[in-house]
């Protein structure tokens, strides 16, 4: 006897859209065989193609690739009314209105999936909904745009910002739209707030998250941080810290021993700290074709079996751009006797602490370089405001943040 | 309106079970505001107190973390049939008698878990359940012992084996029971039972797991790899590969590139690779009373949920103790002219191709060292003994697996 049909209403038909239509079509007998049901692509929606209300009516869930927040939103809202689930991998929609759906998905009694919307095949989202769905957690963070970690990566073997902007091109790191939303660290801003409402269960959206890009990076910044053993990565966080959740992207430093260091060109990876479970790390291709149709097939998978997400957090912490932190200073002096001694009484008198210290002589400057003790922006700040004051400087100070 | 309670029977309060009262003191008020109930201890069954059939009519699910095939064995059966769900750790029980146990589960209707019984707080059993649950899996492979990767870790520091096994009793890497089940590599074999059902949906125990330990490595086998820029791991693996499945556990050698050779000390890492989502990592502490208690809290959460596995998988691959492998040898030989070539002959006329070799000479002997290009143990044996019969060698061959 032949299966009954599972028919899914694909929204969107480009490198993800099709990579699932292949890829379902190779795993559909295992998927029959699992859940007695035949999932089959029952309409496609496209710019040029297909309509959406005639779609949604003939098929059994909604699997939106398409991207952006309309009409994407609209489709998805329709979605959850019409008594559809959905799955979806768009993280620009769920960081803008990720309470709407939320709220809509549990009034109708749908499961609303977004595995694919962060970090491509990390199964990020199920871990914190899931395994550590009852667990306390105290910081969320990692890597989680790829075609920044693959320039980065290229930077710290010497390449130019722009030579690496190229290379990500041509490797296919970024499409017709550009690099901005990547090398600004939007699209990086845009997951954190989705993993903190998963980690956290605060109603966070992207304009929530601080985001520094990487485009102001100088190069040779990423080369003196070798002498202090350091690798340099775009990284989102989430922390809690005194009843508030610091949630930024910064390009943060930090040491080569660290697991995320060994992290390079265009992988993701997220690690999860909490008292108890101490730390777990998840890491997996960021994006592509079929690395995210895979993520979209274990919704699928999910849908069929009736599966929704705990979203067992309900939280109201406010959430704040920056915590402590440890950095890095840089700056070029005059070259005399004592020009070290003062900034680092400036610093001094500010309560800023230096964990250590690099001087070189470049004939008549000196590069200074500090790694500064956990401090606040702001104090940061108004430190670096005296030190502008003082004859002795010779070039702007450069602050990197450094993994505490 | 105080939540109706959840009543949890508790088998076994070491240091596990412990842990979870615990812990689930400290969670169980998010837990009640996620699930309408309110979760607590009914009853501790331990060798000195408590009736396991009391503890078990009173009880809404059975947390076992006694440990041991009896009376687990007999609990766990009677837990199903009375209709509760059961929630384990225990990967001896698991990997001796999961089929039996998951029949019983799938015929009762009744949710089993068991994510705490391999690696910790590694949530890879959900991650092969779920989110790959219709992902075609070809290998699964990692480091899921963590006693032995702390002595190997201390190995290469330059410590004799005794010494790190010293270590890592003080350091409470093994209990009372002594540490041959760990470095034997049984508790490893155990474990990728397990997996291997999960990725696979073979029917596979302990007994189909061939296992090497770590006893008999030579400390020097580990500073010579350092030429080759390689890391010793104990890595258990389960590969698809021309419609049969490959399961084993042996030491082996990987790049310092690798993933897993950042994994150091009580650590555990899973790495699952497939054509689709290329390789996704978990790592996190592999043992210890919290790190385990908290993915038993994460199995309870779905319990209450009513959340079983999914078992999409079904497949009766022929299990097979060994696929092809790169291998590391050395040989200590009289250092005349020609041995190199005698041997590297000995080598080609089996059809064994040489990566590299590395001769250095000791006097009257010189040690080689070979790294091998992919080929069969028994193959590799066959040449062995030809090499054996040489008047040449001045040691028995030594061999060690290299990760291809």
């Amino acid at each position: 006897m032949p299966h009954q049909p599972y028919r899914i209403g694909l929204l969107g038909h480009g490198v993800v859209g099709s990579a699932f239509e292949a890829l379902l079509d190779e795993r559909k007998a295992d998927i029959e065989s699992a859940t007695g049901r035949s999932p089959e692509i029952g309409g496609i929606l496209t710019r040029s193609r297909g309509n959406f209300q005639e779609i949604l009516e003939r098929s059994d869930v909604i699997v939106e690739v398409m991207g952006g927040i309309e009409p994407a939103g609209t489709y998805a809202l329709e979605t959850l009314r019409a008594g559809k689930p959905l799955i979806t991998a768009n993280k620009q929609l769920l960081a803008a209105r990720g309470s709407e759906l939320l709220g809509l998905a549990r009034k109708c009694e749908m499961p609303l999936r977004f595995e694919a919307s962060v970090a491509g095949a990390v199964p990020i989202i199920r871990t914190l909904d899931g395994a550590l769905g009852a667990a306390e957690i105290s910081r969320v963070y990692g890597i989680v745009n790829g075609t920044t970690n693959f320039i980065l990566s290229a930077m710290e073997d010497g390449k130019e910002y722009g030579e690496a902007l190229v290379e990500a091109r041509e490797a296919g790191y970024y499409g017709a739209d550009g690099p901005t939303e990547d090398v600004s660290g939007k699209d990086a801003a845009a997951k954190m707030a989705i993993l903190a409402r998963l980690a956290f269960g605060v109603d966070a959206t992207l304009d929530d998250v601080y985001a520094d890009g990487i485009e102001e990076l100088h190069p040779d910044d990423l080369q003196y941080a070798r002498d202090f053993d350091m690798t340099l990565k775009l990284l989102g966080s989430a922390t809690r810290e005194n009843g508030r959740l610091a949630l930024s992207v910064h390009p943060t430093f930090l040491p080569r021993t660290h697991p995320l260091a060994a992290i390079t060109g265009p992988i993701n990876a997220v690690t999860v700290e909490g008292e108890a479970f101490e730390s777990i790390t998840l890491s997996a291709p960021g994006a592509g074709g079929p690395p995210t149709a895979s993520a979209v097939l274990g919704d699928l998978l999910a849908v069929m079996r009736g599966e929704s997400y705990s979203l067992s957090k309900q939280a109201t912490l406010p959430i704040v751009h920056d915590t402590t932190h440890a950095f890095y200073l840089h700056v070029e002096v005059a070259d005399d006797p004592g020009t070290l001694s003062r900034i680092a009484g400036v610093l001094g008198d500010e309560g800023i602490s230096i964990q250590s210290v690099l001087q070189r002589g470049l004939g008549e400057t000196a590069r200074l370089i500090f790694i500064l003790h956990p401090t606040t922006r702001p104090h940061l700040q108004a430190a670096l405001t005296t030190v502008g004051h003082l004859d002795v400087l010779r070039s702007s100070p450069r602050v990197i943040h450094v993994l505490g």
